[in-house]
């Protein structure tokens, strides 16, 4: 009788490092949790990390590759990473060959946003699709793209950057002076004072949350300011996807994220949006979908990533 | 002594169709041209083009395949035309089997702005590189994709609209309620239009012609109104380049068409633009290049397309 395959999966957040034995789409162990803001600089955190990792192995022994999703650049083809996302100490830290040597399992590290990617399409919601786009709305946005069936790097590993596209070429800077940065539109803290100005605007007091979570409750209870942030913001994310399916003419796109929550106050709008910008050629063939991950995407899609090249 | 492979490149505008038979990147015949207005169904103008192909194939036998580009939707898996742009009569025209048939040799058709991406790639500006984004400026905006060093063509043989993609989101309509298609903004009608609301917002006389040609010319002689209108040009294709370079990290970009014989006094702010958007990383590996081919593009293209495939 043949084992499945099973891999660790070590989903590397701002605060925190999850990790987890996973077999196909499914957590077989307990997720274990590591604060990040504990550790002063790489080579403490990464002690801790092989140190839960032999934990993992002991209850788990039959292991067959470990995955890093992080959240930053990372060069694919060294195992190398670069400036992650509200960690101290992450450049240049040559996190494959080190998790290696320690481990002595085969060790994959691709940034967190390819990772939930791949999860979607192996498992979830992008599940037998040739063309992927996929997004994630959160702090900032994050893509991934599948084309050909496999994960698109680009010749720096640096490919999927949706939020970094302009939706506004006269509109704000975003992080690298791109004018008109999707994420600078519809990353959580812009939708937040969006909607804040929205209620103004209108003469209508602010309610005391206008976070995107609480947006979305307001919107699904009737509020028309509400509707209409959530049309807004539609537009903009609407813009830039009509752009990128112009551009690449995926058969699936596939929203994840904390925003993403918002559901069909969110979805209704985006794909109406599309039907009447795209050709009817091209939005035929268009599956809009909902992440299957929330949480897991990261542990799943980096142990799925680590399998498919170990 | 083998021989070198040889093919009819066929090369379908909208004023005329023209074709020569192409060893490499070398034209071996005359250029032959068949002015499309001339026929009034697709049936006819078939017939004529195989005429012209019969002659061509008894100055030169040895004819290993035929190579269509046409200027619109191509079913590229089922060789079948769809709406082309400026000619009558070609939806749903089954055209490579037709050839096929009329020909005896293997036939490949494609869109004109994926022939032009082929011969750069294989023989032009972009031989070399793994992937690129061409673009052409014309009437129009086109494009075409390489990545992972092959044509990319998307699930219903769509992708390349780089006209279509929005640079701004609260902009003017596009051919397909697409706001804010870059081909809006800087089509060749457009930049002649904008070049004459430069003048008068200006207080200027305006030039007897405005045309991307004069305007070129204009801005090479030192015209300070014609060097704004340039460097806006270049905003706006910067701004949708610089999209598209933060979606897939190409490692060049190829600009050919028309327009873009304005040389340096677009290339110039376009770089610069590029540069002043995008992470370091990104532009310091990005060639940013002239098309090697003008006129010849589609029949290199097409023909070199046929060879490759057939």
């Amino acid at each position: 009788m043949s084992k499945k395959p099973r891999a660790i999966g070590v989903d590397f957040g701002g605060t925190s490092v999850k990790l987890a034995v996973v077999e196909g789409a499914e957590l077989v162990s307990d997720e274990h949790r590591i604060p990040t803001q504990d550790f002063k600089d790489s080579e403490s955190l990464i002690d801790r990390i092989v140190a839960e990792i032999d934990v993992l192995r002991s209850a788990f022994p039959a292991i067959d590759a470990i995955g890093f999703g992080v959240p930053g650049s990372v060069d694919f083809g060294a195992g190398v990473t670069y400036n992650l996302t509200n960690v101290q100490g992450w450049s240049e830290v040559p996190l494959r060959d080190i998790m290696k040597e320690k481990t002595g399992l085969p060790v994959v590290v691709d940034n967190d946003a390819n990772c939930m990617c791949f999860a979607e399409w192996k498992y979830g919601a992008a599940e037998g699709f040739e063309h992927v786009i996929c997004v994630t709305l959160g702090t900032g946005v994050g893509g991934g793209l599948i084309l050909n069936g496999d994960l698109y790097r680009g010749s720096q590993y640096a490919a999927g950057e949706i939020g970094q596209m302009s939706i506004d070429y006269e509109g704000v800077p975003g992080p690298y002076n791109n004018t008109g940065a999707l994420e600078r539109y519809i990353g959580n803290r812009q939708i937040t004072e969006w909607a804040g100005r929205l209620y103004d605007e209108a003469g209508v007091t602010r309610p005391e949350d206008t976070s995107p979570e609480n947006m979305a409750k307001l919107a699904q209870s009737g509020d028309p300011i509400a509707h209409q942030l959530w049309k807004n913001v539609a537009s903009c994310l609407g813009s830039c996807l009509m752009s990128t399916v112009y551009l690449l003419n995926p058969d699936a796109i596939v929203i994840g994220g904390g925003v993403s929550y918002a559901g069909e106050v969110l979805f209704q709008p985006l794909r109406d949006y599309l039907e009447n910008s795209l050709t009817s050629e091209c939005f035929e063939h268009l599956a809009i979908k909902h992440a299957r991950f929330g949480n897991t995407a990261g542990i799943i899609g980096s142990s799925a990533l680590a399998l498919s090249i170990s």
